[in-house]
């Protein structure tokens, strides 16, 4: 007997593919992998909803406990999205002993202790590929191939919103509310993007990748987050001038002093792999003392690639439900630093509007000078009262730029601190 | 008891920092992982033989059968290479029931069915993740993740050797046999250079990528192999002036009419990412009608990364014989048809050494059109005694191409034809 009943939660986005591929695909999925994959139930929010994908009659139903709980369901697939009610079906699949494959990367960001406690408690695996990078395997090589490997750093484009508006903003030299009102009339960003622009996707999924390459959870409250809403088209111009594209990093690190995660824009000099990546590509760094440098990189969003990570996912659980094994948790978190982010150091970019008159780098220099920031390169860029000032430090302490560039407002020749914005890539 | 006994074969390359590894990380790699690794017996051929890696006294025998069949030892580390007598030992392994991770891409390209099949057999699992593209996950995003995706075509560089040369040649100006020399001296190409030189390594590499993308198993002599041997300064620098890239690429794909596999040497567009890839980067492109494009690019040799590989194997298969199950078997084949090499279609770039006179150009013309091969654009360089023309086809089979070669070789006009290279990367 190779058959494995499966429920499915959510008929959308991701949950539509899914289930066309289940239901079309089924005969090819078993040649291939011996596995005979059989819906029992689809749970949906609101069953008269126009769909993409055909639902064979009966298996429709409003009522999601009765997903998680029928008698032929053995894998529970959560593709719903959102943290309620998705986190209590969840729990409720994981308790009876039934594998959960999702997709949701808020719901593993924000309850993944929890979550993967009672996997662990159940005997059952919890598996969830699809939910950072889309298509892009990175979940299974971080927490299984590279099992051996102490991993140092994770460093990534993780959100394709937000990597299209900037590379619009630097290729088309639009503004960022033009290059987000494309972006929406394209579908690559929600009537609502602020889950996108604020950086709070990427940090969900800054938060996965760094707890599994850390082997210690990140509460994705302790992520930094900065979003892309204050770069300007002035601060893409001028990296470009300085041989730098403007990028939404997601950042997990190791380092002696203890483990930090964050995103943020960051500058990203021109020749780096990261520069290239355009448009939805997502491109993941993993970095280990033995392993060196490796590099993902492909579709990170969209139906159809996700739907081939949940599938594959689905396929694995199932061959352990076959076993009759749970093997052992995938997932081991032991307590880890997570580093205060004032101590997070790394390059700056700093622009400010000035008073063009002598002395005034000196006096900038010393505030720089007095926070023991240390200065790169300046440029002034126009004349009189356009003129603008742009300083690049080397790697620098957050809490110590802060001191520097609150020395600079207090000066009577500084008119305003315009932009401050992280430079990564110097160091990869 | 999460003990598990391990016996290696070879204390080599990447056996010497898998044997580092397991003994000065055990306690790291436990906590980690929940695993205590604990190597029983290492084989070697030559006991007096000087190591970079320390063993511990009683470890050591060079009487392979006794790390096989020794009673401690519950999962087998090949890491010899050569097929004989690795594939012995490996055999021997499976039969007795020891699940075995080797690192061997000849052995794995040579006997994959057989070996497959005695895994399948004894129920044991049989890893190989470090066959292909040293550190680089892709055996198992393959298998596994991508298990749900009916994958098109895999397309990548896997040799690490050849790419160095060829990144030579092309970015210091050195011919053939000086950048070969330089890649001896700087240890990145053997003495006796020929298995990565002629192809061998990347047609081992290919079977087994091909194999498991279209679940189908392609011995490794129905890959079609060209090595770099022929490639000139000349071939490289109007490939420069064309705007591509000489790389050996190896590919497999799969279409209507059939699967081909693949290594020779190939223009690749300047703009393509493989392009870029210089020196011993190994980087693969995956892809399917959903999932899209998926790159991995990484370190693709060197015993520090693929021990990293041997050893998420390693964990895995200690994990599932302490689950005491055996998790169906990650590779099913099925059989498949190899199209005829004559069928596959790429572009042609054709370099004739032609006589500088009227006619010359209507007569070639001719040769192509009658071999039903579209001529995409010509270029004549030189004048005289020194005329080459320099063609560039648009996409004909081989047989087609060969055709056409062949009335040009009869042609008095043509003093030769100097190179015939295919050009891969526009369609990607």
């Amino acid at each position: 007997m190779s058959e494995v009943g499966i429920g499915i939660l959510g008929a959308g986005t991701v949950g539509g593919p899914v289930i066309k591929r289940l239901i079309n695909d089924h005969d090819a999925l078993e040649a291939k992998t011996g596995l005979s994959l059989t819906i029992h139930k689809i749970g949906v929010r609101d069953a008269a909803k126009q769909r993409d994908v055909e639902i064979p009659e009966g298996l429709l139903t409003t009522d999601l406990n009765e997903v998680v709980s029928h008698p032929d369901v053995q894998l529970v697939v959560e593709v719903m999205g959102g943290t309620d009610p998705a986190g209590e079906m969840v729990l409720g699949a994981l308790r009876a002993g039934k594998p959960v494959v999702t997709a949701n990367k808020e719901l593993v960001a924000s309850k993944g202790p929890e979550l993967i406690a009672a996997a662990e408690q159940a005997g059952v695996p919890l598996l969830f590929e699809a939910a950072v990078g889309g298509g892009i395997p990175i979940i299974r090589p971080l927490s299984e191939t590279l099992a051996g490997e102490p991993i140092n750093r994770v460093l990534g484009i993780v959100n394709g919103t937000t990597n299209f508006i900037l590379s619009r903003m630097a290729d088309a030299g639009q503004s960022y509310e033009e290059a987000l009102a494309e972006a929406q009339q394209m579908g690559f960003a929600e009537p609502d993007p602020s889950a996108d622009v604020s950086g709070a996707d990427a940090a969900s999924k800054a938060c996965i990748l760094a707890s599994l390459a850390f082997g210690t959870w990140i509460p994705v409250s302790s992520v930094y987050r900065e979003g892309i809403e204050r770069i300007t088209q002035v601060d893409i111009d001028f990296a470009e001038d300085l041989g730098y594209v403007v990028k939404l990093l997601a950042v997990g690190q190791r380092t002696e002093a203890g483990i930090s995660v964050r995103v943020h824009p960051a500058m990203v000099r021109i020749d780096h792999p990261l520069a290239a990546i355009r448009g939805a590509t997502n491109a993941i760094f993993i970095e280990g003392p033995s392993v060196g440098e490796l590099l993902f990189a492909g579709p990170g969003a969209g139906g159809e690639p996700t739907a081939t990570a949940v599938l594959g996912d689905v396929i694995d659980a199932a061959r352990e439900i076959l076993a009759g094994a749970q093997v052992s948790p995938r997932v081991r978190l032991a307590p880890g630093d997570v580093l205060d982010f004032g101590e997070v150091a790394t390059k700056w970019y700093i622009r400010l509007d000035v008073a063009d008159e002598p002395g005034v780098l000196a006096q900038i220099a010393s505030a720089f000078g007095t926070a023991e920031v240390s200065i790169k390169s300046v440029w002034q860029e126009g004349q009189g009262d356009e003129a603008t000032l742009l300083v690049v430090t080397h790697s620098a302490a957050e809490a110590k730029q802060r001191k520097a560039v609150e020395s600079l407002e207090g000066f009577d020749v500084v008119r305003r601190v315009q932009s401050i914005i992280r430079v990564e890539s110097d160091e990869v």
